[in-house]
This record gives structure tokens, C-alpha cells and sequence, in this order.
């Protein structure tokens, strides 16, 4: 989508030099549009690791751009006997950067066997390059057919609002930032801007890390989509006021029975929206559905990270980006990063495929090839 | 309640020189315990409007005490004529400070009518003396009963884990440091502790103004009783996790037909305590009863506040108190600063005469001097 009136993706190749990958540095954002340029696998694990990019698409990209960069270092080698040792040994090293993002290890996979098909270096090297194009588009393509699914929703909803904006809420960052285009719950958002509908959307921030009021509220900011940032804290009372229409959110892992994990505080969105009978919907490509699970509630292990993300705030002061301390230094924090949204409380899933509901039956029938 | 192993009330005569008024100023915790010396009504005055003082019952007190330093400045002036002129001016100057505190009123109004019964100048400053004690009095017995009556609640539920800690969470403030002593939704807390009863709290931060991990957490902490902070949009998921027995919170306005008006955020953790069957307490002094308001989520009045609390935090940086951005300059922000939790999802309200139901027929058996 646009900063600056330019269109952006998340990742892509040096225009002028395919043998460099640039990306936006995200840790910088809102405050400064970082971009970093990545010349090794080694680096590109780095990015991953310390979340220069996150998000599920944008992870799976960045993996298969880190797998090339591998192949362009193993085929500048002297002998090609090494080859194939680098390429296993940097998947290796870039799948354990986030164990438990699930693109990572698909788009490496995905790259190891697309490799493998090569003859020669120069062609393991041109198939890599082709491989992490196709995985960055196909995110593009998946995210962009999300958007145009849900655009009805929010059609549909602006004709009986007779003008007036349509008042979307989300949670964390769903959006362009974390795929490499268009997001999965912000692209019928953009594609509803960009179609001409009034849309304002209320962006939570998102404690502790803030991907809302950070991410969020900048890639709606540049691209000119009106918001308003909130704290998490006041989603029920805009909704008992009737002032959401809808709720979009993304998922990181939902279960062919609906089952919906996502950033902590889904949940509560999700239960204030049925008590006010507004519409929620989870939008997300159907690389985060885990065929293997049924239960949300029981299967889905919810990842714990440090208290320091609770007992600190990272933000901008006189220029510089700092991090203050808000809770006493003795007290103890907890961090859970992720809830489960039961099926009951979802209205309907935004797929690539379209939209379906959160039961078996019906996300079945949109992917018939996952039949058990 | 204890700091650093001492006992402190929020408010108090200074021992020595009871034309002195000492409080703690809240702005600065947890970071620093900065004790005030008032002296004039007009800088009480600037204590409630800026905040060095907060919360239903402290505002009370202060409010009290400032009407009482306003009689030892009408009674050092050379003539007395002018002693009733400088009271009534005082009681402008207070009531405009935080003009939705219903404690303000009543506090101010009650030491009016109490200095009107003085015959000389030293009468009435005796009298305002007497008074300004009794509010502050009679707030530290009605949270101690509160206290008392909520023991039994939580002995109910400790009886049942068998030596494990009763999880307690709470949201916002509504410690001794809104009150004079023992706080409302804390005095059970405390109570509980004191009564040597395993007892854990899950302090919700309660963004924007953190008054949960910065006043909450360290008032626990000080007074020695177990707690984590958690981000607030955790409480579902822990509650799904089955790690609360009790939520507690205050109110700023409670119906006389059982609506709540609490800190923003409330009502999402009513809805995740009834979804998950844990019980929703509410503790105030029967001062917080509107005894001319039905219906919550139609008629109580809710104050929005500036945007800069939202896109700004407030923390601790190399042993100063500084404020750090974390949304985009350019994106706008919207702070309510309360919402109301429909009678439905109270389990019950915990007063200074014992535990009633939220709705009309139990808050009248108790308080029947209310009758219609």
C-alpha cells in the first residue's frame, strides 16, 4: 500500500541489484521509515528473529527471500560441492528463528524442494529466486482476493448507512505490514477506501507491544484511510453506543473447527460484539487454518514472553525512541500474547476463497482437498 | 495500608502543625513517594484539579480538609466580617475542580453547614477541624466494612482451594489510595491478607492512565500482598484459563437499579466473567449510589478526555519521570474514560452494610432510608 503517496510492499528485491533483498525495518515505525537492506541468510535470520518483520505472511516471505539469498552465497563458492550443505544448513538456521510461526517452516520446505530440482548451481540459484517471488506473490494474490471478499461485507453495510462511514474495529496489526501487501483484516478496509466507501476504522493499541497504535494507525495513516486510535479497554463501550459496525480481525492460527487464536484481547472484542449484535469477522488466507486441530481452547499452545513488554513502553521522545518503565520495579508481570476466540463468538471467516462460517461443515466445503 | 512497613493514610494532619495538611502526591508513584504539605485552600484546590489526589472518597477527604484550611484563613484575618465571605468563595473555588465528583459536592456542602453553626470565627474553625476528620473518619470505617463483608467472600471461595491462593483481579484503582484507607474493591483484599488468607491479585494495567500498574501494584506491593500485572486485555484469557476465582472492582456511579460506572474496561471483563462463571464484584460506599438514576447505559453521563493520554505514556527513564509518544503524530485518538456494566453481569455489590444484588428491590433492603 502507499506511505508517502508510493506504493510499498513489506519486502522485496534491490531493484538495481537482485542479489539484495530490501525490507521496512519495522522496529522503527511509526517514527521512522527504516529500510534494510539484507546481503546474507545470516542477516535475513537476524531480521526475522528480532522482529525487523513479523506477521505470518511477511515471515513466510522473508524466509523465502532468506532461502535465495543461501543460494546466491552457496553459488558464488568456489566448489559446488558445498551447495546443498549451505542451503540445509541456513534453512536450519532460519527455521529456528521463530518456532512457532508455521509460514516459516512451509515457505523453507517449499524452497528446499523447489532447489532441489536444479541441475547446475546457476539454475538452483534462478529456481530460489523464483520460488521466493512466487511466495511473495501468492501472498500478495491471497491478501488482495481476501480484500475483494470482504469489500461485499462492507457494501453491503454502507447501503444501509446512507453515507455515513462504516465503522470498522481491529485488534494488533492485521494489516499490509504483517503480509507483504494489502494485510488480511485491513484489505477489505483498502479495498473499500480505495472503492470510493466511506470507512474509518478504530484502531486498538494493542498492549503491550502496541502494534495497533504503532502499526497500525501508521499504515491507515499513509495510505488515508481515517482512523482513530483507542485503547483496547473502550472496544465494549463503542460498541454498547453502536458506534462499530463491524469487527476485522486476523488470526495466527485458527482450526478447521473455527476455533480462532489471535493477539491477546481478541477474545474480549469478540464477546462485547455478540452482547451488541455486531458482526465479527476473522480474515486470514487459508495458510493459518491447522487441519489438525479441532479445539482451540484445549489445543492451541498460547506462547508466553517476557514481562518486560508489560512493565515497559516503548515510544518517542526528543527525537529518540526509548523505553520507560510504568509499573514498580518489584512487581511481577505476566505476558500472555495470544487468547481463543471460541467458533461461537464468530460470525464468519474471510478467506481467500471467500467467506464461510466457523464450523467444520463450512470451511470444509471451501476447501474441499483438506477433506480428513 | 503499610509503605515500606509503615502505616499511611492518603490524607492527614501534619502531627505537628495541624494547620498543615499533608497528602500523598500520586503523580509521581511508583516512582517516587513525594509527600505534599498543604496550606492553603487554593492549593488544595490545584491538588484535586491536577490529580496529586484522586478517587471518589480521597477527593471527599481533600475536599473536607481544604474547607477546613479555608476557616483557619478566614479566622487569622484581622476582621471577622469577611470570615463567611472567604468560606463561600473556597467552596466555588473547590466545588469547580473536578466538576463530576459527587463526593466534591457533598464533602463541601456538609462542612457549609457544619461552619454555619459557629458562632465566632474560632468556633467555626473548630467545627471545620471536627468535620474534616469525621469525612475522613468515617471513609476509612465504611471501606474497612466493605472490607469485612468481603472477607467472607473471598473465605468462601479460599475454603474451596484448599491452601492454593484465591485469584483476585481487579482494574484501576480502587485502593486505599481512592480513599482515605483500605480502599473499596481493595479492603476485601487487604482484609483477606491481614486475616492470613492465601490471596493473589491480577492487577489489569488499565490503560491509558495505568492507574492499575502504576498505584494498584504498588499499593499491593507495599503493603506486602502477592500480585502480577497483567496488560488489560488479558483477563479473558485467564479467566478462560480458570486462573480467577473473583473479579473486584469500584465504581465512580452505581444506579439505584444496579448499573455500574467504572473505569473504562469494565464492562469486557464483566462479559468474560459471565462467560465464564466467575463472580463480579463490586465494592463501594453507598455514597457512590445515585439514588436518582435508573437506567446506566442511558443516563450516566460519560466523560471524555484528551487524546493525548491515549497517543502519549507516562513512565520512568534514567531516574526521571518523562512522557513517550507511541501513535503517529498525525493519527487522531478518542479517550473515554469510563463505561457501564449493565446490572445482568454484577454477581453483587459489596457496601459498608453487607452484600446485596445488583438491582433495586436488594440495594433498598438494604439502604431504606432511600425508599422512593
Amino acid at each position: 500500500m502507499n506511505v508517502g503517496g508510493r506504493h510499498f510492499r513489506t519486502i522485496w528485491l534491490k531493484p538495481d541489484d537482485e542479489r539484495v533483498v530490501q525490507l521496512i525495518d519495522q522496529r522503527f515505525l511509526p517514527h521512522r521509515l527504516v529500510i534494510e537492506e539484507v546481503r546474507a541468510v545470516q542477516q535475513m535470520a537476524t531480521a526475522i528473529r528480532e522482529m525487523h518483520v513479523r506477521g505470518a505472511g511477511l515471515i513466510g516471505a522473508s524466509a523465502g527471500y532468506g532461502m535465495y539469498l543461501a543460494a546466491v552465497e552457496a553459488g558464488s563458492r568456489p566448489a559446488t560441492a558445498g551447495f546443498d550443505d549451505h542451503i540445509l544448513s541456513a534453512a536450519t538456521q532460519l527455521k529456528a528463528t521463530r518456532p512457532t510461526a508455521v509460514n516459516l517452516s512451509w515457505a523453507i520446505e517449499r524452497q528446499l524442494k523447489s532447489i532441489s530440482n536444479g541441475k547446475t548451481a546457476g539454475e538452483k540459484v534462478a529456481l530460489a529466486l523464483r520460488t521466493a517471488n512466487l511466495i511473495a506473490d501468492e501472498d500478495v494474490e491471497h491478501c488482495r482476493m481476501i480484500g475483494q471478499h470482504g469489500l461485499k461485507l462492507i457494501r453491503e453495510i454502507a447501503q444501509k448507512k446512507a453515507g455515513k462511514p462504516v465503522n470498522v474495529l481491529t485488534h494488533c496489526n492485521a494489516g499490509w505490514l504483517a503480509f507483504v501487501d494489502y494485510g488480511s483484516a485491513a484489505a477489505p478496509i483498502y479495498a473499500a477506501h480505495d472503492n470510493g466507501l466511506p470507512v474509518h476504522v478504530w484502531v486498538a493499541e494493542t498492549r503491550p507491544r502496541n502494534q495497533g497504535s504503532k502499526l497500525t494507525a501508521w499504515e491507515l495513516g499513509e495510505h488515508g484511510v481515517p482512523h482513530t486510535v483507542i485503547a483496547d479497554s473502550a472496544a465494549g463501550h463503542l460498541m454498547q453506543r453502536q458506534e462499530v459496525d463491524l469487527v476485522l480481525v486476523g488470526t495466527d492460527r485458527t482450526t478447521f473447527s473455527g476455533d480462532v487464536a489471535n493477539k491477546i484481547g481478541t477474545y474480549l472484542k469478540a464477546l462485547a460484539a455478540k452482547d451488541n449484535n455486531v458482526p465479527f469477522y476473522v480474515a486470514l488466507p487459508s495458510s493459518s487454518i491447522d487441519w489438525k486441530m479441532r479445539d482451540g481452547l484445549k489445543q492451541i499452545p498460547i506462547e508466553q514472553r517476557g514481562a518486560d513488554e508489560i512493565k515497559h513502553v516503548d515510544g518517542w521522545l526528543d527525537g529518540r525512541q526509548v523505553e520507560v518503565r510504568i509499573a514498580p520495579e518489584e512487581s511481577p508481570a505476566a505476558n500472555y500474547g495470544f487468547d481463543v476466540t471460541p467458533r461461537h463468538l464468530v460470525t464468519g471467516l474471510i478467506t481467500e476463497r471467500g467467506v464461510c462460517e466457523a464450523n467444520e461443515k463450512s470451511i470444509r466445503t471451501l476447501f474441499p482437498e483438506h477433506a480428513p
